[in-house]
C-alpha cells in the first residue's frame, strides 16, 4: 500500500513514466510577458507594491521594439527625458528594476495558459488565498504558476523573417539558419550569407576567415548598414576574399538531409551557387504567437482592456504597452507605463485578497528609498 | 446714426465706457491651467501635435506640488528617471517644453468659463472651424478664447493658510502678510513672525536686521526646518538680536487701521507683544477654486472624466493628474503624463476639426526633430 510520501512531494514537481523530472513550477506573484520598455517598467512597479515577479521575453534580451527595431534612434517624448537613445531608455528602465532583482527569463515564449486550483488548504499560507491561479508554461516547459499574469508582449513575439521557399522549413536549424550562435559550425564550409543590414555584412566579414567560401547576396547594391561596414565588404570583394551577387534566393537545392546549392535570381540571369549552409539575416518580424489563442477578447491581434485596470476579458489576465486596446488607444510607451502601474493595483488583489492596498508615494516610502538608495 | 466703425473693432478687445481698454483676448488652441509636473508635460505633448497652447497658474512659478510641497525629495516611480529630486523633476520637464516657448502666465488664477461662438464666417482661418470655442477669464483680467481647455489644477490653486481670527481678513496685505515680497516695509518696524518651518525661521532671521525687533511665534520647541538654521535662529535669540515666543496667536489688537500688538497664548499664560507688522508663514493650502463652479460633473472635489479621452462632462474641457478622477485613479505624476497625452490627442479635433490626427513617433518626426536638436 502506498505511503503519504508519494502524496507529500512537492505538488509542484512533476514525476514521468520514464523517471524523468521536469524541471519545478516558479510559484510568484505576477508573470510579466515581455520585457520591452513597458514590461521592464511594470516589475519595477511590481516592485514599488511590494509584489514578486518574474518576467520571460523569447528574444535573447531585454528591450523589445526600442533595442530590436532603433536602439540608435533618439526618442523625445519620454515625460522628463528629453532626447534619449531608444537603447539608453531601455538601459535605464533596466537600472530602475534592478534593486528588485526579478528573474528575467529570456529565450522562453509564453505558450500555454491554464486556471489552477489555489494551493491545497494545508498549504495555505496567509494572505495568499485565491479562488484560482494561471499556469503559464512556455516553449521550452518552464512553468510559472502565478496570480496574475501581465502582458506586456507589444507587436507581438519577435521571430526572424523566414526564408519563402518551399525547401526552407526542413533545412531550419540545420543547413538553414536565422542566427548564428556558433561560428565554429561554418569552418571549411561554402556559406551563403542573405540580408542586407548590419548583421548580414557583419557575419559575412567575419565568417570568411574561416570558412572556405563566403557569398553575399542581398537584393540590390545599396544597404541598410553602417558606411564603414559596407567599405570593408566592398574591400573585401575586391581583394577575392568573400563573394557579393545582387539578386535574390531562387531555390534551395538538396541532396537528401543536406544543402547542395542555392540559385540567385539576378536582374537578368540565373546564377547557381554550391553551398553547405544558408544564413538567411532578414530581420525581425513580429507574429501574433500563441496568446492570440487565450480566449481573451481581442481587436485586429491586440487585447482589449478596460481603461480603468488594464484586466482582459478573462480574469486575471492584463495587457498593457502596444498589445493592449481600447478606444483611443495609442502606441506610445508613455501610455504603456501608466497601463502597467493601473494593471498590477488590480492585480495586487488577486495577490492579497485580503489587504488592503495602501498608496505611499515613493518619496514617503521609507524601506523603498532604502532599498532603491542601497541598491 | 452709429457707423460701422464701432462693429468692426477687434471683437477680442473691449473698449470701455470709462475709455480703458482691456487688454485684447488671447486666442490660442488650447489653455492649460495649472503648470504643476502634469501640465508641463502637457504643453510638450501640445508642441508634438502641433498644437498652440498658454499655461496659467496662480502661482509664481511652475512645478506645483513637486516644487512648492517636497521639492528637495527624491521621487522615484518616474519611468526611466530612477531617484530624481521633485525640482529636479520639473526642472528636466520645463526643458523638455522649452524649444516650443509657449506662454506661461503666472500669478494667474482661472475664474471663469464661458462658451463662446467661433469667430464670425468673414474672419475664419480655414481649420479653425469649430461649432464654439471657450473662453476662460483670470482673477487679473486675462482673457483667453480657446479651442479646447485641459484642466491640470492638481489638488487646486494653492494659497497660504491664513490666520482664522476675526481681525485677520481686515488687516491682510497692509499689516498681515502671508508672503514677503519687500523687505524694505519692514524696516525699523515691530515685527511679529508666525510659524514653524523653513521660510518662518528664514524671514525671521532675514529681517531682524533691517526691523526694530522681530519676534518668532511657533506653538512648539520643535521646527520643521533644516538644523542649521534652528541652530542660527537660537544662537541669534541668545545674543538677544530677536525673541522667540512659544505659543499660539490668541488676538490681534488694531488702532483704527493698523496693527497695534498680538496677544500670543502660551501653555500658562497670554502674553501681549507689541507690534507693527504680522507674518504668517504656515504653510500652503490648497483651494478647491472657481473650476469647482464650473458645471463640471464632479466626485469629491475631483473633476469626472472619461477614461479613453480624459474628456470631462463639458465637451472641450478635459482634465489630467491629481484634479481628474476615474475608478481605481492613482495620484500619480506618471499617469497623469498619459492622460494629458490622450486628452490633447482628442482636443486636436476641437482644434482642426478637418484634420485627421496622423500619429508620428516622435522618433520619426524629422520637423519635430529638428525644432527639439537646434532648440
Ligand atoms: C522606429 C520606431 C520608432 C518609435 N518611436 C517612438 C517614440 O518616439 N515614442 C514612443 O512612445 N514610442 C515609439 N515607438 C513605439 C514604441 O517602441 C512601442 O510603443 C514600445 O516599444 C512598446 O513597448 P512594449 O513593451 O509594449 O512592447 P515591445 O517593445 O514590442 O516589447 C514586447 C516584447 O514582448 C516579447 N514577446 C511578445 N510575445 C511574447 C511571448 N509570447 N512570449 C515571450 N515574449 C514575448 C517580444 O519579444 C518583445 O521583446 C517607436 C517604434 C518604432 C518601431
Ligand atoms: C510629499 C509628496 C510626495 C509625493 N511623492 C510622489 C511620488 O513619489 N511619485 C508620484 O508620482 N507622485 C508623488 N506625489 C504626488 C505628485 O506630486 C502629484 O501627483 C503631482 O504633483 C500632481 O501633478 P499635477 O500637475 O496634476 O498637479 P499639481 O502638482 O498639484 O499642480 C497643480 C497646479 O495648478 C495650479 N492651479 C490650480 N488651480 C488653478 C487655477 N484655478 N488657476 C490657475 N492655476 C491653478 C496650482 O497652483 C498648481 O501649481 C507626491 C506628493 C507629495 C505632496
Amino acid at each position: 500500500m502506498p505511503t503519504h510520501a508519494t502524496a507529500s512531494a512537492t505538488p509542484d514537481s512533476c514525476h514521468h513514466a520514464d523517471g524523468s523530472t521536469r524541471p519545478p513550477v516558479i510559484r510568484t506573484d505576477i508573470l510579466i510577458i515581455g520585457a520591452g520598455p513597458v514590461g521592464l517598467f511594470a516589475a519595477f512597479q511590481a516592485g514599488v507594491l511590494g509584489l514578486k515577479c518574474e518576467l520571460i521575453d523569447v528574444l535573447d534580451r531585454a528591450g523589445g521594439q526600442c533595442t530590436e527595431l532603433y536602439p540608435e534612434k533618439p526618442i523625445y517624448d519620454i515625460p522628463a527625458v528629453p532626447g534619449c537613445l531608444a537603447q539608453d531608455l531601455v538601459d535605464r528602465l533596466l537600472e530602475q528594476c534592478a534593486p528588485f532583482a526579478f528573474p528575467m527569463h529570456f529565450n522562453e515564449r509564453a505558450n500555454g495558459l491554464a486556471e489552477v486550483a489555489a494551493m491545497p488548504a494545508a498549504e495555505h499560507t496567509p494572505g495568499h488565498e485565491h479562488a484560482h491561479r494561471l499556469l503559464v508554461t512556455t516553449d521550452t516547459g518552464k512553468r510559472f504558476n502565478v496570480a496574475a499574469v501581465l502582458i506586456c508582449a507589444g507587436a507581438g513575439a519577435f521571430a526572424p523573417q523566414r526564408v519563402a521557399l518551399p525547401e526552407a522549413a526542413a533545412l531550419e536549424d540545420r543547413h538553414l539558419h536565422y542566427a548564428v550562435r556558433d561560428t565554429a559550425r561554418f569552418a571549411g564550409k561554402r556559406v551563403v550569407v542573405a540580408g542586407g543590414g548590419d548583421s548580414a555584412l557583419d557575419w559575412a566579414l567575419a565568417l570568411r576567415k574561416t570558412a572556405a567560401r563566403v557569398t553575399l547576396v542581398h537584393r540590390r547594391e545599396g544597404f541598410r548598414a553602417a558606411d564603414g561596414t559596407v567599405a570593408e565588404m566592398r574591400a573585401a570583394v575586391a581583394a577575392g576574399e568573400m563573394d557579393f551577387v545582387v539578386g535574390m534566393l531562387g531555390a534551395l537545392k538538396t541532396e537528401g538531409e543536406t544543402l547542395a546549392g542555392v540559385d540567385i535570381r539576378t536582374r537578368d540571369d540565373t546564377v547557381s551557387l554550391p553551398a553547405d549552409e544558408l544564413i538567411a539575416l532578414y530581420g525581425l518580424v513580429s507574429e501574433p504567437g500563441p496568446i492570440a489563442h487565450w480566449d481573451l477578447d481581442m481587436r485586429a491581434g491586440r487585447i482589449l482592456v478596460d481603461t480603468s485596470t488594464y484586466e482582459s476579458s478573462r480574469r486575471g489576465i492584463f495587457a498593457a504597452g502596444d498589445i493592449a486596446f481600447y478606444a483611443n488607444k495609442q502606441k506610445l510607451i508613455l501610455s504603456g507605463f501608466h497601463e502597467a502601474a493601473l494593471a498590477l493595483r488590480r492585480a495586487y488583489h488577486y495577490a492579497f485578497p485580503e489587504k488592503a492596498l495602501v498608496h505611499v508615494h515613493t518619496s514617503n516610502n521609507a524601506t523603498l528609498k532604502e532599498k532603491l538608495t542601497h541598491a
